[in-house]
């Protein structure tokens, strides 16, 4: 594998990925472990990360021990840069140009100050800097990955996309979010139901999507079920 | 190892380990990458994880895009939780005699928000409660897992213990926080030299350590290393 990325290309030695992040936390932010799944990955597949971040407020800031809001302000670049370790830059940097794919982790983040999901379903709309540079990887031909409930902003954004969330079955214990199937039909997407073990590949579009956190199971299976969306990522890139 | 467990005990099918944060973002809390590698390994050995910290405020908040001081207050517990998933308990509330080992992650929160380590060095004091339950195991012969800059915890606590931190040759690009091995010294315990994808095991106090992020390496060794760590202190667990 060294050997063909050596081969491949003389000016880039590694595929040079692209990761979105929406601040720092599940319930207002990005998914810890979903970004660390997904930063790892890369890492241990040689490609480059590059994270960038929306430079603007998050919807609103929750008290991850209550569920709450909190009456506070917090940016969403700033708190992204927790995850980063700092090396960081602001969405509207990105060059996709330069880059090979993009992947957007979940948690509401991705929700609430990427779209707006959380409070308008299939109504929503995406962040402007995101849905451009969205658009600029898929015209080019370049992969995408998303995760947990990002793929609703390929549903959004590229039409009849194939995506999964995991399970179409509302409410139950193991698949709390599954409606979110129904919101995904409903913006002109198809939903394909996967096990959280798994990614669904959409060939045509270069758009590859796994559950991850939207079901409730050891963290160690989002961890491989993350994997797998990252290698998927990283062979459509070729 | 099933099978080992299940005739082990019937009472606790696996083994149980609290988790310590100290906040969420490497420069003011626990490093990310660390603490979900911790319980990424925990779940993969079928461990059951519970998160626990300290229920007061930071040490300071800092923006993770600038390295600077943020005029802001935030609390230990609340910020931990989202790395936790909103599941955590006050550190006070942990019950020592319900677990069968500690492992501390890393990020400067061990030496912030944990220890005054970042302010005092070797002159540092552990918080109370900290060091009550770090004791409790110690004392009870559990197992007690630290990585990154936590070693100077038990170092601070257990004497003559033996830790790494990785290299200690200080001020190297790979080894950037390395003088740290002789603050370790300082505090009466033994440093020893280790590479990023090992552990130490110091076999008479129950004490392993690794180095994570004080090494400058790509975040799947760091993952591996965190991994090797938690594979021994659940051997010991046994």
């Amino acid at each position: 594998m060294y050997i063909a990325r050596l081969s491949s290309s003389v000016r880039t030695m590694s595929t040079k990925v692209a990761v979105v992040l929406s601040g720092c936390g599940v319930y207002d932010g990005t998914e810890v472990h979903e970004s660390s799944a997904v930063l790892t990955h890369l890492s241990r597949h040689g490609a480059q990360a590059a994270c960038f971040a929306p430079d603007k407020d998050q919807m609103h800031v929750v008290d991850h021990t209550a569920g709450t809001e909190m009456s506070e302000t917090r940016n969403v670049l700033k708190e992204s840069a927790r995850i980063a370790r700092g090396k960081i830059s602001a969405l509207t940097e990105l060059p996709a140009e330069d880059f090979d794919a993009l992947i957007v982790p979940g948690g509401f983040g991705a929700a609430k100050n990427l779209s707006t999901f959380a409070t308008q379903g299939a109504d929503m709309t995406v962040d402007p800097t995101l849905s451009e540079k969205i658009k600029a990887f898929h015209a080019a031909g370049k992969p995408i990955g998303l995760c947990c409930i990002a793929p609703v902003i390929a549903a959004k954004l590229i039409p009849g996309v194939e995506v999964t969330i995991g399970s179409d079955v509302e409410g139950t214990e193991t698949w709390p979010y599954a409606g979110t199937a129904g919101a995904i039909t409903a913006m002109g997407a198809k939903h394909v139901v996967t096990d959280v073990s798994q990614a669904h590949v959409d060939k045509n579009n270069k758009v590859v999507t796994t559950a991850a956190f939207m079901c409730e199971t050891d963290i160690h299976k989002i961890h491989d079920g993350v994997g797998v969306m990252v290698s998927e990522v990283l062979k459509l890139a070729k």
